[in-house]
Order: C-alpha cells, then structure tokens, then sequence
C-alpha cells in the first residue's frame, strides 16, 4: 500500500499549549555539535550532518527552557544521539529487518546505560551513551537515573516490537498500533529526562499516581502523533509504507488517505483534549517539583509540535538537509474532534478516559 | 555441542543463608490450584499438570514467608502464571523461534500488565495477567505496581533476547550470556514482588542506591545460575544445547563440561561471596522497608535453591510430573572460589565490585 497525498492535504495542527525555548539554546547547540563530531558514534560526514540537523538542543530547549546549559547539553546529546541510534540501527541499516540481532544489540546497549563498566568496543554508539549517561549520574539523582533508564528500555522494547513487525511484513492494528508507538516513539525517556534537565525530583508516590501516568502517556501519544504527520511527506516523497497511523488506518479500517488524515487528527485532538482536561482537574493541587513536570509535558507538546514542522529531518527531501526553516507557524483555531470519550477499537489506552483520573 | 554428563557430577551448592517458608504455603497453595484450573490459561489438562507441578506457592513462600495470605496467594499466582508463558510462548512453542512474533507478543501483554482496559481474547494469558496485577492493585501502592510492571517490561525484554539469539542459532558469549540472564531469569518482577508480598514500599531513594542495585542483581544471578544448574540434569537427558552458562563457557572459553561446571560454580560463588559482604557492609545502616527487602533478597536466594533441588520442573524427566522430592538437602561447606574481584571477560557486571557499594 502506497501513500500519494502531498504535505499540502494535512491540517494545520490544534496546539494551545504554551511555547518557550531556552534563551541560550544557540550557544548550547554549538557544544553539542562539537561533541557530536567527537563522540565517534557517526560513520561518516553525511551521517553526521543529518544528526547535526535533527537540531535537537532546539528540541529539548522547547521541553526544558528553565534548564541549567549542562543539564540542557546532556540532555540534547541524549536526542541526538537517539536520532542517531534511529536512524542508522532502526529506521534503516542492515537490523531494521532482522528481530534476532537487533534485540541482542538493544539488550547490550540498554545494559551500558545501566552500567557504566560494560564495554562493547565493536559498537560505536555504545561509549557515547555511556558518555551521556555518566552526565546525567553526575547531576541527577540515583532515582532520576534509575527513571531515565527504565524509559529507556521502555523505549528499546518498543523498536523491538516495531522491528518485528517490519521484518514479518506485518501492518499492526489500531490498538497494537497505538500501543507500540508510545514506546518506539522515544516519548519515555525524552519526557523521564525533564526531570534531569529542571533538577526538579518528583517525589515518587506523585509520579506513580495514575492521572500523572495518564498525562505523560498522552503527552507522547500527542507528540508521536505529531510525527507520524511531520514524517508523512517524506515518505510520500519515498514510497515507503512504514508502520504509521496512516497505513494503520488505511489498511485496517479501509479508509483512503484523506479519510485517514482526517479520522488521525480527530483521534490526535481527542486525547490533546483529554490531555488538557485532565490536567486542568490536577494541576492545582500538585507540589512544586510535580508542578514543574507537568509544565514540562505542556512544553515537551508545545514544542515538538514547533520542532517538528521546521526541522529538515522532516522537510528536507534532499540528499543534503536543509537549513532550519524559520517561518511563522499557522496553528488551528479549534480542535477537530472535541469528545471526550476512549477511541473506539483502541482498549489498551481506554483508561485515559476514567472518570477516576478527574477526582 | 552436546551436553553429556550427568547430575551426580554437579558439585553440591553453598548457601550460608537462612531457610524460611510461609506457614501456610500448603493451604494457599489449594487455592492457587483452583485458580489455575479456572484460569483458562493451560491449553490442556497435560499442560495443566506441569504448571501445578511447578509448586510456584512453596517457591514463593520461601521468598515471602511472612507474607499475608491474600498478597502470598496473588504473588504465588504470577509465578505460576510466569513458568507457565515461559513453557508455552518463550522456552517452547511456535514463538520460541520467532523473535517478529514474540516481540509484538511480549507488547500486547506488557500493555495488559500496564493497563486494566487492554483487551485480546485471543491471547489465553493476557486475561489472566490482568486479574493477577488487579490483585496487586488491591493491596499494593502505585509505586509498588509500577516498580514490578517495569521489572516485569525487563524480564521480557530477556526473554525477546533469548529468543532472537535461539532464532539466530546464536550462543552469547560470557559478558553477554550474563546481562541476558539477569533479565530472562525472571529474577526482576519476582523480586519487585517481595514489596507486594510484604507490604514495605522501600523509600525510592533507598531502592535506588546503586548497593541495593548491586545486591538485588547479584541476587537475581545467583539464582539464576542455580537455576541454570538444575535444568542440567533435563538438558541433559534430553540432548538441548540451550543458551545457559555451561554452553557458554563450552563453546566460547573452550571448556569440557567438567571444566565448565567447575568455572560455573567459581563463578556463582564469588557472586554469591560479593552479594554477602555488600549485605553485611550496608544492612546495619538500613530502614525498616530496606532490612526487609534485604532480608526477602537473601530468603530467595536461599529459597529458590532449596525449591529448585526438589521441584519436578527440574527432576521429573518422565511425560507426568513426579511429586515434589522431600529429601533432605545437602550443603557445600566452603564456596569453590571466594575471591573478591570481578569475573574474568564479564565487564556489564564488574560494577558489582566497585569499592563505593562498601561505603
């Protein structure tokens, strides 16, 4: 199944959600990319420019503007280095079609970022996250790390599963779908880091509650959902048929695209809404640190939502990226579907909409 | 490779640590019986048969002896409901080979562990994980939960690691074999269960220091090297070369089998060696919650030793499962190595050694 819309049929994006960005974010990227070109873990100069552009210090300076420039550094260096992971082991590359390897090198590089002496030479981006999570040991909190590296896994399973599927050929249905995407999205570690980034601990009997479960699970699915829109004229321009809620759509509820663009961004808006609604009840009476976190899923909407319509990893066909484009964005002036009930035929993320989350 | 040597030259285990059992293991193992059959998780009265004879409440109840009834009985059922996925989808089974299928199975029951409403009626243990984690729901803190449905994400990120090395007629090397194990064991949710089964929530930051980490992976390898010991006699009989320490150390440090066996045994003992010197440096300085996690760590240790010396799973070698052995057990008085610096060629766990955990 192919995909022959252009850009130009998808909406404009509904996102009330503040916007900011760390006011020494150029300065903080400069550094990144010095690391970058250091760090070894690109295998050649194209590769490593097309990491440069992911522009993921303006990424992450979008979740977390009041960071310190550390914390922001080591922070960004985890997004590149993901995009990096991404884009030569799951997206593409040699393991994007073979489960048995790729879950052998997830299961060592998970096991590197939990300890520090684990050694695998042969594996370029191995020392480099070690790198990047000796950071995070130096300033965060044992429990800090112990959540970064538990979403990270998170994460890893998710691309497991999403390489699974690839090499058996096997477009998962809208709940399988959904389900997957919270975790290959990477939405779990970029979002367990905001806390390494703010300093902010939140204490754990707040973070386990389900409505702050619920609002982080939704604040990924709106970002995830997001990119399955800003990947979608890429891969129009390159035939592909990747798993995204598009081929979910058109393949399993027998829609065209149009259809399938429209009943995406109806189930995007309804959990934005549910997003909101949700935090709206809860936000009040959260302590300062749980505060600071769900300040921190608004941002992490707002601004991948921002990132993600100017950066060349989605807009530049070219062999070469792009510049970063800087035009205004145009945003929606209403949701496209306001109701505030589960989507039918997705059972696993049904539980957003309990009415227990509300009180 | 061949395994072709037989129990009685397994040398017998040290284990200086104190015996304990539920005293009302037998009664809730009645009812952990009941709920079995009435599970509709066994595909047949054979299968059935194995899985009781697991007796996963007399494992359990050497783990958790002063648990509750209720908390033993749930508890007990997750073990029970673990060995039996393990015979039907991971050790054996369609799936066992297929690392694409497993990896989107081990999503959709993840997902079911994480979220009450997720539903698929045509995966027989899915029903039944859900009424086991809405147990733990019941009685146990958000927290508590969330610390076992990770540990539980971690046990089948092993397991989709085994299996893509099976698929891939794979044979890890040491280092590797190691950081599987400490996942595919099962060790991590049986040990998040001790919270559950006890009722102390250990303070994050007390669960989160790196020598309560340290202790609890030493014990997860402890017992899974055990384990790995017990299952030789079957191995054997059966003419398996699976993915366990003495094909490790055969196949990639050159070993016979009594060459391996003797290195294995070096191995586990130093480990076990570590793990009680860490306890005893940092046990007097514990809090209430902490002592008895610590003290549930050692108690498994000791108590999946003595379950796994007399459980059919590992002894009967017939198509029925034998009753549970009831023969006093033999000890080892001295370890075959108490050396106190890290295993030879496996850096993912040298970390255990580092001189910080004793301070």
């Amino acid at each position: 199944m192919g995909i022959s819309a252009t850009e130009t049929d998808l909406p404009t994006l509904y996102c009330p959600l503040e916007s900011a960005v760390h006011r020494r974010a150029r300065q903080v990227e400069s550094q990144a990319v010095r690391w970058i070109r250091e760090s070894g873990m690109c295998a050649s100069e194209h590769e490593q420019s097309w990491v440069v552009a992911t522009h993921s210090t303006d990424f992450f300076a979008r979740f977390a503007p009041i960071a310190d420039d550390d914390r922001l550094l080591a922070t960004s260096l985890w997004v590149y280095w993901g995009f990096a992971f991404d884009d030569a082991k799951c997206d593409n590359g040699p393991l994007s079609n073979n489960p048995a390897r790729f879950n052998a090198l997830a299961g060592m590089v998970q096991r590197a970022a939990e300890s520090p002496a684990a050694l695998d030479s042969a594996e370029r981006f191995i020392g480099p996250l070690q790198n990047i999570v000796g950071r995070f040991r130096s300033f965060g909190t044992p429990a800090q790390v112990r959540r970064f590296t538990d979403a990270h896994r998170a994460w890893l399973s998710g691309v497991c599963w999403q390489i699974g599927n690839q090499a058996a050929e096997r477009m998962p249905a809208l709940d399988e779908y959904l389900a997957m995407r919270l975790l290959a999205a990477g939405g779990e570690p970029t979002f367990a880091m905001l806390e390494l980034a703010t300093g902010h601990e939140v204490p754990d009997q707040d973070l386990r509650r389900p409505a702050v479960r619920a609002l982080t699970e939704m604040a990924i699915m709106v970002a995830a959902l997001d990119n399955d829109r800003h990947s979608l004229r890429k891969e129009v321009s390159r035939g592909q048929t990747d798993q995204n809620i598009y081929n979910v759509l058109m393949r399993h509820q027998h829609m065209s695209l149009p259809e399938a663009v429209e009943a995406a961004t109806r189930i995007r808006d309804r959990v934005l809404i549910r997003f909101m609604r949700v935090h709206d009840r809860f936000r009040p009476r959260a302590g300062t640190e749980l505060a600071c976190y769900l300040q921190g899923l608004r941002y992490g909407i707002r601004g991948n939502a921002e990132w993600g319509l100017r950066v060349p990893r989605y807009l530049s066909l070219g062999h070469v990226p792009d510049a970063m484009d800087e035009a205004p964005l145009d945003w929606a002036e209403a949701p496209a579907d306001s109701s505030d009930v589960p989507i039918p035929m997705a059972p696993t993320v049904a539980w957003w909409w309990d009415d227990q989350l509300l009180y």
